[in-house]
């Protein structure tokens, strides 16, 4: 091909046609931008802007105030001693994966681990054993099973693992594990546990220091209001040595985040939501019941909600035998759903999928998620027949 | 400290200061948004927005057109078989680093090389060997130097390095190393040569395939108009399998990419710029013509222009002997340089410097080149006779 106009038309501005709908994809519920962000993103969207006023350390900035949200505000929201802003939540798992093992060493995941946890943990050359969960429909991840497969390791390879992690709550049924418990089985092995808040910071109350993690990851475009990619990384006082470790060459830069991360609007708009962050954290019961009240309405209609029950998390994921039966007759077979939702200005089950899905319910209130159940009772009815 | 209203304050919404300056800082000449760009930052601002139709592979996304863009225009524009988006120049110059060397492995550098180029080594574990550049005023790189480091890394660890690195053009006196030697004296020792375009990709025309460059990298947020954090990464077919291999545990997504990179607003006004950048990029001898002109305008004045004579590249290294009497005469010291350039809405020049700084003629035009120019005569004259 050739860069000619005819070829490059398709490039420049284009429309985002899920501008404006109920979106209820997981990935999105938590990343919808705050007015601030929004405004941010105009100010501060050229290149390199924050580093107008940069001295050399991106989070030493004191005009935006990137140091103070750094140094001040992220270690007290998240509960750490040290904490970073990254280009997301893997490369926050990356980092501290990467800083603690070397390659051959052993870490330990969940069960419910999201694929990032693997394949960070691979990128760094690390080995992979699993604490399995019980399966549906609760998918239980038993704490003891920690100090099971902290054993496994340590006969197998004849040292323990490196790092141990726990995914709170899991991206699939939103479940939220028994951390502590988990933290304090690991401490017994003398194993540091990476926390995987990737769809809780941002979005409900935590703490590394209450819950007992050395390692805790979020992810801002996921839950925090923030334009990606970005994330943050919270570390205790006795590894942050060990991941925030300096270069050799540049006596100011920081190895594992490649002397900066986020150098640009990202890092800005995850400041500029920041207050309205906190404040709907605050408000995270609410959201609890909204979920609850969402899931009892899908069971009245014959849907099964998998995972913990009654359920902690707007991520929930459902069994829907009433459109898997309709997939079964329709001429479009499983598209139907997706076609139906997308006529209601509904996005986020993924096209071709009824029998099972999962779906988040946050941020939506009770006005949004009483138009989705009522949707979803109006498709059941109209195929009713069929 | 507690996160309260009043601690909360200071985030949220925060004003850009230097918006609406003439800025000829070099990180920033490049990176300023188009207006497809700018608005394309509101339309795909909230978190992963890209992801809405995402079949589990970033690139392959149809709609938008990141598939295109990634796999068609980019090999395209960029003179290789395989390019990726990634989260800037240093990711993919460590993803380079990371897949084709180990720990203890050795890579030869530049000696202007930058310090992301360190630090992406040392993050891979990779023993850098610096090939040496002439000293002032030209600091000129000798491609046959290459050639000497490659033996000596290969007599003193017992194997040739596993990658060789030129950055073109370097970030401190914006010369261009005669490349296409470098890389047939990199592959005479069958080492591979990865180009840093950081401050040519998107600026400049270049192609990795003429030059005969292994691997190239670029910065979305440096050279692209994009906003970042966000890169490219081109590979020959050679590497690609390398480079870009597939999970053990997903076997859809990337290892060195850890599934996904630029998941959001970032690829997008990468790719609203692109046409614009494609256009700009076949102005470049209008710019070299300018940054001449202006090199012209500051050497009338007793300033001295360090590196490449006569220079093709807008980022160039000065010496002004002028600025450095003043700073020694005046009360304010150091400090009265970036005081007056404010005061005439010129930013770029860090605060402090005086004697020698690196400035860009990038995109500003003779207009506004002229009225820096004039500013600095301006100065000039003005403690003249203090
Ligand atoms: C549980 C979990 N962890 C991590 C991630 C990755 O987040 P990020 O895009 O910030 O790397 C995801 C994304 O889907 C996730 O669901
Ligand atoms: C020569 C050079 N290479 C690489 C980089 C890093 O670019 P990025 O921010 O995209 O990693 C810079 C940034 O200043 C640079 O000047």
């Amino acid at each position: 091909m050739t860069l000619d106009d005819s070829s490059l038309q398709k490039y420049g501005f284009i429309k985002r046609e899920t501008l404006g709908s109920i979106n209820i994809d997981p990935l999105q519920t938590g990343g919808l931008l705050t007015e601030a962000a929004r405004q941010t993103l105009v100010e501060w969207g050229d290149g390199y802007s924050v580093c107008d006023f940069c001295g050399g350390i991106l989070d030493q900035i004191k005009k935006p105030p990137i140091h103070d949200f750094v140094h001040k505000a992220l270690p007290e929201f998240l509960g750490c001693d040290e904490a970073r802003v990254t280009n997301g939540a893997r490369e926050s798992k990356f980092a501290v994966m990467h800083s603690m093992g070397k390659p051959g060493d052993w870490i330990v995941l969940d069960g419910l681990a999201h694929y990032s946890s693997y394949v960070a943990a691979e990128r760094a050359g690390l080995n992979v054993k699993v604490v399995p969960h019980a399966g549906s429909p609760e998918y239980y991840l038993d704490p003891e099973g920690y100090g099971t497969a902290i054993e496994e390791v340590t006969k197998e390879s004849g040292r323990p693992p490196v790092l141990a992690l726990v995914t709170y709550p899991d991206g699939s049924y939103g479940n939220i594990p028994d951390a502590e418990k988990i933290a304090s089985v690991c401490h017994e092995y003398d194993v540091p546990l990476l926390l995987n808040g990737a769809y809780c910071v941002g979005r409900m109350p935590v703490s590394a220091k209450e819950i007992g993690a050395d390692f805790i990851v979020g992810s801002g475009h996921k839950s925090m209001a923030a334009s990606g990619p970005v994330g943050v990384l919270g570390v205790s006082e006795e590894y942050a040595p060990i991941v925030f470790r300096k270069s050799i060459y540049s006596k100011v830069k920081e190895v594992e985040l490649l002397g900066c991360t986020a150098r640009g609007a990202t890092v800005m708009t995850m400041i500029a939501s920041f207050p309205e962050v906190v404040k709907r954290v605050s408000n995270w019961d609410q959201e609890v019941e909204n979920a609850r009240w969402f899931s009892a309405r899908l069971e009245d209609m014959g849907f099964i909600q998998r995972g913990q029950k009654p359920h902690s998390h707007d991520l929930m994921f459902f069994e829907a035998p009433g459109f898997y039966e309709i997939s079964q007759k329709v001429k479009k077979g499983r598209y139907f759903l997706y076609k139906e939702l997308k006529e209601r200005n509904i996005h986020g089950i993924k096209s071709g999928l009824t029998k099972y899905f999962k779906l988040s319910t946050f941020g939506l209130g009770k006005e949004k998620l009483g138009v989705v159940a009522d949707s979803f009772e109006e498709i059941l009815k109209k195929y009713e027949n069929i």
